[in-house]
């Protein structure tokens, strides 16, 4: 039995986005199973119990011979479609430095821009809870200065890491160019929308649904 | 020239501890130099300068015949380090799924974990600003639900990845065998305890400073 892989995944996430662009750029073929996180889907029993105790999408399922195995965590599973390819340097130190980006993307990016994606655009302001909305403005500073750091980082190579087009492109791509929907203007980081330009050109680039 | 390896931490710092930790498991000599973040002396000109833009510490400093390297990231620092160790497994799969451990700690654990007991154990709650006072029942909550996950976890298996101790293993024990400074009683989680108690027993361990 060849591998078959399914994406378990809401369109609207940029963190499902990563895989299915990751699985694009690589030729590989991606059957995918969507949930509505607004109406709690991945919060079943059901789902807790077969695809992720953590209750969230992305989940990549792997069926082979060896049964049936699930991924979560939108950068795991990157990895793991990507293992072997040109989307991972093979240098001792590039491939940490993309990581880095990685765990950046993660930890600096994704829970202020993606989370105000989340809250403004498809929540509501008028429907945040108090607490949501106490950290609005500490959620944009820290999203500006995430935006910063990488349109500094793109102003001295046209990469996030190792020269190349890499997964950290990948990871960091998803959330950035949909920025606009959380309230971040695009135009004060020119080496983010000139790499943005530069990934959309790339040969296999398939957009966010 | 062979290389060289320096540290850039605070020592009260578990994702500082997660690189010396990784280091002392593989014999590898690490210099260290150390800042105060209470004093700001991560967010001084020459530091932002010199050795991250992102004005955080960890940061391993590389230095061999091609000159000197930084790599920002606590879990991207230990890949470095651990490359072609048995502290990474080389299956794909097994790869990937301790990669995914380590990004749910920096997005699941580490936000919750560690910033309470930043939050509690260093800044004291009477010197929290309203909002961050604000968020600490919800870093409460999800904190507990990140140790719920990994004690389900561990009730499966010895080990958080891999059937084997491996950086997961390294990324995760860093803040969980210090959450009680946070508020967090390890007590319910039994699974979790006996885990620390083997991590604590494996040769070439180091205690947090």
């Amino acid at each position: 039995m060849t591998e078959r892989l399914t994406l378990h995944e809401d369109p609207r996430s940029g963190n499902c986005y990563k895989i299915k662009l990751t699985a694009a750029m690589l030729g590989l073929p991606l059957e995918t199973r969507q949930y509505d996180i607004m109406l709690g889907e991945t919060r079943t029993p059901e789902f807790l119990a077969h695809v992720n105790r953590n209750g969230r999408i992305p989940v990549l399922q792997i069926e082979d011979s060896g049964g049936q195995r699930f991924l979560p965590e939108s950068n795991a599973a990157c990895w793991y479609l990507a293992t072997g390819s040109e989307l991972i340097p093979s240098g001792r130190f590039e491939q940490a430095d993309m990581l880095r980006w990685m765990f950046f993307e993660q930890y600096n990016h994704e829970p202020n821009i993606a989370t105000l994606r989340f809250w403004l655009h498809f929540i509501g302001e008028a429907h945040l809870t108090p607490q949501q909305r106490d950290q609005i403005v500490a959620k944009r500073v820290a999203g500006c200065e995430a935006l910063r750091l990488m349109d500094e980082h793109l102003a001295r190579g046209e990469w996030m890491a190792a020269g190349r087009f890499t997964l950290a492109d990948i990871a960091l791509f998803a959330y950035t160019h949909i920025a606009e929907e959380g309230g971040f203007g695009l135009e004060d980081y020119p080496h983010i929308c000139r790499w943005i330009d530069r990934v959309q050109a790339l040969p296999g680039f398939v957009p966010m649904a």
